[in-house]
């Protein structure tokens, strides 16, 4: 399975890159936005392309060719201002959905945020334009003609993963490590029961697979 | 018609209170956020509700009740920050559309910007964000079960109107006083030729009634 990554230079991203290698049924190429990213990826021996989520929905498409599947986690996470949330997490992700179809792509896994689904659950706090933003761009791509799967993960964390995790809905939150929800994503590529769902994901007490499975 | 105006204290907002008085056909309800602006603009003889784009779509439906149409003229502009430009201009409108579906109102017309539908004219410029949130709102519109009509005016003056107008596709920009934007408005409710319409708007040489019948 041919996989374009979108943030492959983001904390769950090189996570993503790390993992993949230990599949045999991916093959993986990252997405990054500057050339010493490419050089550094392709020195590592991960293959790389050059392309902007500010750039053109051609652009991203052509990044795309040939892949089976999109993941999608790249973010301005809510640390850069909003109006990189609204050009980055927002329309950058409605581009990359736009050319995902364009491309052909079936499948595309979209890295969300935990409730982003579900308004009542945001508090007035400065991540609510962020949740926004995400709500958004998840609506466009369930309302998209590719076969998704929505991951939410809760607060992220950098402890190493435990493979241990639970799915559904959780509007009291949770947490769990980057390291888990890169491998949460690796293994909703190829389980068909993650096809056209969202999520929220959380440290638990399931093997992945598990969890995927009771969905 | 009763009418429900959203953005009813902005400056195309104002405009349009005052023209509905002249039109026998339009009995308009005024939705502001503040108790304050309720009270002044009962004293002027318009009826208004009170309701917040950052409250639930509940909250908004309730506002609609009996409307036969909402108008949508609230915006935080491109003067305040981008994480208004997410909570009011995209997710703001998106729940007031949800709201129009749930309160079983027709008829929608929002006031977007020119250009909004067309991302490749639009510049690297502080009003990026913006325009990027009105695209996805007028998207979340016209994907919709509501009869819609997006207006997109160029650039916003302070000259009374002159009542003359062009509707099309300006990919090259324009402007328009604000008191024509309202006008148009108002006879985009009753014109059956702007349903299931998105249209640029500057000022030009036809009335606004021929305009609209020859889009």
């Amino acid at each position: 399975m041919n996989v374009l990554l979108i943030g492959a230079n983001g904390q769950i991203g090189q996570h993503i890159v790390r993992l993949a290698k230990e599949k045999n049924d991916v093959s993986l190429k990252a997405m990054v936005r500057k050339e010493e990213q490419v050089e550094a990826l392709q020195a590592d021996g991960t293959e790389a392309v050059l392309a902007n989520l500010e750039g053109s929905v051609d652009e991203l498409a052509k990044a795309m060719q040939d892949a089976d599947a999109v993941i999608f986690t790249a973010g301005s996470g809510g640390h850069t201002g909003a109006d990189k949330t609204i050009l980055v997490d927002l329309d950058g992700a409605a581009k990359a959905i736009e050319a995902a179809e364009q491309a052909d792509v079936k499948r595309f896994i979209m890295v969300s945020a935990i409730q982003a689904h579900n308004r009542e659950t945001w508090t007035d706090s400065p991540i609510k334009p962020y949740m926004a933003a995400k709500h958004h761009a998840d609506r466009i791509l369930a309302a998209s003609k590719l076969n998704y799967t929505i991951i939410r993960p809760g607060n992220l964390q950098n402890e190493p993963g435990t493979g241990k995790i639970q799915a559904g809905e959780f509007p009291e939150g949770g947490a769990i490590p980057r390291e888990d929800v890169a491998q949460t994503v690796l293994v909703s590529l190829t389980n068909e029961n993650t096809h056209h769902q969202g999520f929220d994901l959380i440290t638990g007490e399931q093997t992945i697979q598990d969890a995927l499975n009771n969905l």
